[in-house]
């Protein structure tokens, strides 16, 4: 049975905090009920005025829906959910140990809570989204990084110090290639976009074609895999393998009944998911992939907005 | 605080069903009150047979013991521990859908649970043993196979077909050695017992010398790197990075606070856990392992019997 189904949440704002823009929404019971204004994050490269900017957006959204009973926030980074505060951001400076659900509470009157942005997301995937009739679930992003989250046993799992997901620095082949933190093999120097493109163009390279890397993305690369041309669809497959091989470990160690795959790379579809769920298949005993579902996040752009304003409107009625 | 000084619990009998010996004990708070005698596993190739030495080991216990008010039996396979079935059992014929739990229920009078021998070992270490202090924990057993289990946020975490854990089958190179189930790199092709003998004799040949695959195990392999011999070092050191490999993978995962690791292939000792440690700290960042404990198994011999007894005990006061 759906959660979804179980309860009715009372509305929240949703914040989807990236690198790039800030979106926010009003949510309730995993719908959307109106947009804020998107804010380009590199416009403010002071935290006290992204702050301020947050703040005015959440302030429009209320003055439209007096109804709204907290505020959840999802950011990319190191995140401390259970103190509120914001360790450090990927591609956002002047975010260092940020007391930021303090801030919110203190400058909005409301309840307030901040999560990492990849367990905001599993959440709402979770909640209303791919995963709803999952019990242990597993949400990874495929981007220029890699995350993920789980849900285990129903509840986000997050971990002794809130690290847990980390599954792009998770190594397919212990002695392979060497990421930013000493690990060897993680999935994400493989994955990323950068990497796909990388070796596209290295492919392409090799098969007498100049192809620059910046035009080999996702999108491009898919394109060029459904016109049938054989270096994409094979690099397609490769992917797809690197990805299923790292899932694989998942399955065997936790026995999941969903794993959801979002993010830009997860665009090229069956592409993608066809030798994902292959490897799975071929990897695992029955008993783990029999009743395994692997499927695209269903929630697209509003996943995080909808996560973080549900696990807020939770925190109101725990 | 460790869950053992939060309670009391009531004595109950646990049972550690192997493939070789069947071991009881009446155990309270982590204490071993009294041992049963034990049962050679293959002296009984019928299940009735070997279910009826069982039942007349439990009821001596019970006429010395008659406070004893649960029966818990921690068995290796596949155990559906909700439904208190066993499907298979690893190295002992003739036990397949065994609905154990009820004939034990109904021939003892007692109520009974019945887990997978590596649950029931990670519950004891977890609640009694050596990750006492632990929330997320793993443990892990080295011995012919490679098994697992994981504590996740205070609890066994069994998965969604209660097949979580199996550590040896996920893989440090997906394109490595081929395992048992079309898994490819699995943790037990390189490091289980047998593995490590077939590895040492192919080394020792290498060198010239010819020492057998069965004279190399791994107390013997111990022996020899601790006399300083080059071959057997190597390997020991080879062998804990691979293990620290499957470990750093749990980590970047799962965030656990302690891992700790069990069998006959952890008595080498530091030679192991050195190696493993240090492949941790190298690959993994600081917030996953300065507050990280790997640590021996502290229960020996005596944890499954000790996990099986408690969750069995715990079941009554639920």
């Amino acid at each position: 049975m759906s959660p979804a189904f179980m309860q009715t949440t009372r509305p929240a704002i949703g914040i989807d905090f990236g690198g790039t823009t800030i979106k926010s929404a009003v949510i309730q019971d995993g719908r959307v009920l109106a947009h804020g204004a998107v804010i380009d994050t590199q416009l403010f490269p002071q935290a006290d005025a992204l702050l301020a900017e947050i703040l005015r957006i959440i302030a429009v959204l209320r003055a439209a829906h007096p109804e709204v009973v907290a505020v959840g926030v999802g950011l990319p980074g190191l995140v401390d959910s259970v103190n509120g505060i914001v360790h450090t951001l990927t591609n956002v400076p002047g975010w260092s140990e940020v007391p930021l659900r303090a801030l919110l509470v203190e400058r909005t009157g409301l309840p307030a809570i901040i999560e990492n942005d990849a367990r905001a997301m599993a959440y709402g995937e979770w909640k209303y989204g791919a995963a709803r009739d999952g019990r242990h679930v597993l949400c990874i992003t495929l981007g220029t990084g890699v995350g993920g989250a789980f849900i285990l046993d129903g509840r986000i799992h997050r971990g002794a110090q809130l690290a847990a997901g980390e599954i792009g620095h998770a190594s397919i082949d212990y002695r392979g290639l060497p990421g930013p933190y000493g690990n060897t093999g993680g999935l994400e120097e493989y994955v990323g976009n950068h990497q796909i493109a990388a070796r596209a163009a290295q492919l392409y390279r090799a098969a007498g074609r100049e192809v620059p890397a910046e035009h080999c993305t996702p999108l491009a690369l898919a394109e060029s895999a459904r016109r049938g041309e054989a270096i994409a669809l094979g690099l397609w497959d490769a992917v797809g393998v690197e990805i299923g091989a790292a899932l694989v470990n998942v399955v065997w160690l936790l026995n999941p009944d969903a794993i959801v795959i979002g993010g830009g790379v997860a665009q090229a579809g069956d592409l993608l998911f066809t030798p994902i769920r292959r490897t799975i298949r071929e990897r695992t005993q029955a008993i783990y992939h029999d009743n395994l579902r692997v499927v695209p996040a269903a929630l697209g752009n509003a996943a995080g907005m909808i996560g973080a304003a549900t696990l807020a409107a939770e925190a109101t009625e725990a």
